[in-house]
């Protein structure tokens, strides 16, 4: 049950960004950015950093929301979100994503914790600076996420379905976009 | 020294705002909203919750930062700041806000750490749920900018009058229009 009065119509950062629109709107537009923005990363890999953080939290909502849009976007669907989330090091993704991945996972415990080693094997496996840059934005921004729906014990449905509709939606349009047909449509 | 090629003129999270000006538009919009918007918390009430999770994240800049801008709006001053970074239990400050900070520091562990008890404690002090919902926010998004902050190995000014200085422009702007002047004066 949630720790406050929200919309019982509604699951997880949903259910928050209609109790507190203000703060919604630059919640949206950071993820927006990072992970449907113009990027050499694709979106599916960028999803997938989101949900691998959000497996490492232990925030099922968002676990379940990130790991359908990833799995919306990658070759290997949901079968390779999995397999990352169970172990990254042994994934069958290239050596660039699993060496941010390793960042993200360091991210994930404390800033402090990425050293300049995890940033020379990313480097050294093809990844740019603004690639490591929004690699730690996004798992620094899903322990944001992760923290806010779970610190106000917001409720995650346990349907598949709506999580792989949500997925087609957010490939689709955007966070931003959907934020707002969603707002307008059940105020 | 940093992870990525940074301006070295610049410090912490400007540093990587000037990097990416993109992702710097919404991470200052949230703030902005959470930390200087209307609220029935005063601001240095809520930027006492932000330097206080940065000071549990051992995050230097963002402590530095967000200690100044508590400070310059506290009855307390500085001492108050760091009574409750010792000790928030035994700082003096309202039950409300003592219920605030409880709430916070379990945000910082994990966002699955805060129970219908500290709740309740916070709703018995007087705290509303936008106050409740605000104090989760916030500690989750310095869980963020603390991470990305360090993530990326940005430097930290070690000089009290930088941020002093800083906290007259933020008391007296706030976050946007500081970000707006700031990418204008020094491109």
């Amino acid at each position: 049950m949630p720790h406050i009065a929200l919309n019982p119509d509604e699951y997880g950062i949903r259910s928050l960004f209609r109790f507190r629109p203000g703060t919604a709107l630059p919640l949206n537009g950071l993820v927006e950015v990072l992970l449907c923005g113009p990027s050499t990363l694709t979106r599916g890999e960028r999803e997938l950093i989101a949900a691998y953080v959000s497996s490492l939290n232990q925030c099922t909502y968002c676990y379940s929301s990130h790991s359908a849009y990833a799995a919306a976007q990658l070759p290997g669907g949901m079968a390779q979100v999995q397999q990352v989330c169970a172990h990254a090091a042994g994934a069958e993704v290239s050596d660039k994503m699993k060496a941010l991945l390793e960042i993200a996972s360091a991210v994930q415990e404390s800033g402090l914790k990425v050293t300049s080693e995890h940033v020379a094997a990313a480097r050294e496996a093809g990844a740019t600076d603004i690639e490591i840059h929004d690699s730690v934005l996004i798992a620094a921004a899903f322990c944001m996420y992760n923290r806010y729906v779970d610190g106000l014990g917001t409720i995650a449905s346990d349907d598949p379905e709506l999580y792989a509709a949500r997925a087609e939606r957010i490939v689709e349009d955007g966070y931003l976009k959907f934020l707002a047909d969603s707002q307008v449509s059940n105020p």
